[in-house]
């Protein structure tokens, strides 16, 4: 990768902010995708500039995912909204057990989005690809009228291969599987919590943002048999949990005193009256894998990951459990809509 | 397939409209995804409720495109974002030559969009997938504020695979090739306009709106040596030669007499101020081949397909140019914007 200009490469003095003819077909529309996109995100495919992106693939398994991205505040303590859109479509992509190769980038812009708002997003968006090792090989840009939008929306789809011959899906778990997550939960929900409400506590919650695929591939190098794979988004780990419950027909159970929540979390969870078991993260799974590989799974996971319970033999399949700090049980459901919206 | 329920499965007299909680990753969402996409786009890998879709491939080249949808208004003659977002990425793939696979895609929709104008939509996304051969195999909702959208964006993206040698892209078009369209141009640009403007003539213009696919694998099929293909959507024919010429660095020389607009569209055209050549097509592509096969390859396309020019051997490289029916020569340009915003 050739040396990269940290200036926005749109001349401000001319263009402060997006127009409608940023996203009309000509000249303009093209100028933003070459000085900014294209070389932002500089690599072959993309320097094509067809249609589409075309690349060789040898034969075996692919996997296709897509998320869309419409975080309010665009920007938040530990990334922003270009983070979020590698990072949750690589994690979605690392969630099939594939290791992540290409994104499209669909960039939905309002007419008056500051130009160097945009470039801040695209050099995000440049650095987490670095990072997760993975190309944005294609793209779109619209722009929709002032009023109609809210600054940016962001689409990112993604394609990964399978190397591996291991199903990683709801219906692979089995009754005795350990269930683990790799680390803290609820920064991401709460990081953008205090940044929409201008909130400040005595120290800052980031987000846990970051690619998994990493993660994922060395279990899998390591020959861990891993039944099944979630990351805790919206909806956070209880309503992960609830629809694999549902999806595999089997009874999970969790211990209260397992999960892992900083302190600070906790306490900020507590005073906004929310549960850090609902809560969106956006660096964080759970994994599933035979029990007897349950301790070198949380080796290989690192410092933070905890086994937070098992999937039990039990009468009542469909179910998630969780037995609280003084030993009562009780059933863990999915809530209605979610605590907080627009957190990815 | 088995038979598909026409009436919304969401019900209206509970849910009228959409709510912010029918992206909130709980209950809400789980049984919009149900029981409105998954069971319209019904098909093996969408019913995995995986974080992707995984599939197989056979060694060889893929396609991988994306675009998102911001119509306005979002139904019009001929079509609606619906049927757009289907045919606008499959012909994306068309022009790299490839066969359209699978498709992903991403709702933002905005809160209090009828629940029933959603269905619509959605309906037309499974007829079109139908008619075009392609399966929405993986998806994503997201909602935003009432006042923060315009009812619905849709984003999709796509992968197919090529089963040929040709390397279709600018770079391959050479001196001599025969430039073909496949019918009349800028009725999906005018139709939308008149819907905007509750415009209205003798005759109805309705878009063009189509998938490209079937074309395009039948030239192939046919043993068309095709170097270029370009679908003629934004900034319609004017804009997509002009790319070619500066990329391929050539000259391309059209004739004016020979480029089919349909009367009405004509006439619109000339009240509301429009150049026909730059208005945005949905259904409409140029073709490159060698001369020889020009022939061939119009009646491959059928009746509305006309050779409207020629790859010259000319000084002035990277220049359209269009000789007009009186037989002056004039140089053909991007416009800077667009004519029309949010016409796909």
């Amino acid at each position: 990768m050739t040396d990269f200009n940290v200036s926005c490469p749109i001349p401000i003095s001319d263009y402060p902010t997006v127009m409608l003819a940023h996203g009309g077909g000509g000249r303009l529309m093209h100028s933003l995708i070459t000085k900014m996109f294209t070389s932002a995100f500089e690599n072959y495919l993309l320097s094509e500039q067809h249609d589409g992106a075309v690349f060789p693939v040898r034969a075996g398994r692919m996997a296709f995912t897509t998320d869309s991205y419409v975080v309010h505040p665009w920007s938040f303590p530990g990334g922003d909204i270009g983070t979020l859109a590698i990072n949750g479509t690589v994690n979605d992509l690392a969630m099939c057990g594939a290791r992540p190769l290409y994104l499209s980038a669909g960039f939905i812009l309002e007419e008056g989005l500051p130009m160097e708002t945009l470039w801040q997003i695209v050099q995000s968006m440049r650095t987490t690809a670095i990072q997760a090792n993975i190309q944005i090989v294609t793209g779109d840009t619209k722009v929709v009228d002032r009023g109609k939008g809210d600054g940016i929306y962001i689409n990112t789809a993604g394609v990964g291969v399978i190397e591996h011959e291991l199903r990683i899906a709801p219906s692979t778990v089995a009754i005795g599987d350990a269930m683990i997550v790799n680390g803290d939960l609820g920064r991401h929900g709460m990081a953008i919590m205090m940044a929409r409400e201008g909130l400040s506590f005595e120290s800052e919650i980031e987000s846990d943002c970051a690619p998994l695929n990493a993660d994922v591939l060395r279990l899998i190098d390591a020959g861990i048999d891993i039944h099944c794979l979630r990351d805790l988004t919206r909806g956070g780990l209880a309503s992960a949990l609830v629809e694999i419950a549902q999806t595999a027909q089997l009874h999970l159970q969790i211990n209260e005193s397992a999960i892992p929540v900083r302190e600070d979390v906790r306490g900020a969870c507590e005073i906004l009256g929310l549960d850090p078991m609902y809560v969106a993260n956006e660096g964080r799974m759970i994994v599933f894998v035979p029990q007897e590989q349950a301790a070198r799974t949380v080796a290989l996971l690192g410092d933070s990951a905890r086994v937070i319970g098992q999937v039990q033999n039990h009468q009542s399949r469909g179910q998630v459990t969780l037995r609280s700090l003084i030993g009562a049980t009780r059933i863990v459901d999915m809530i209605s809509g979610e605590q907080l919206p627009r957190i990815c």
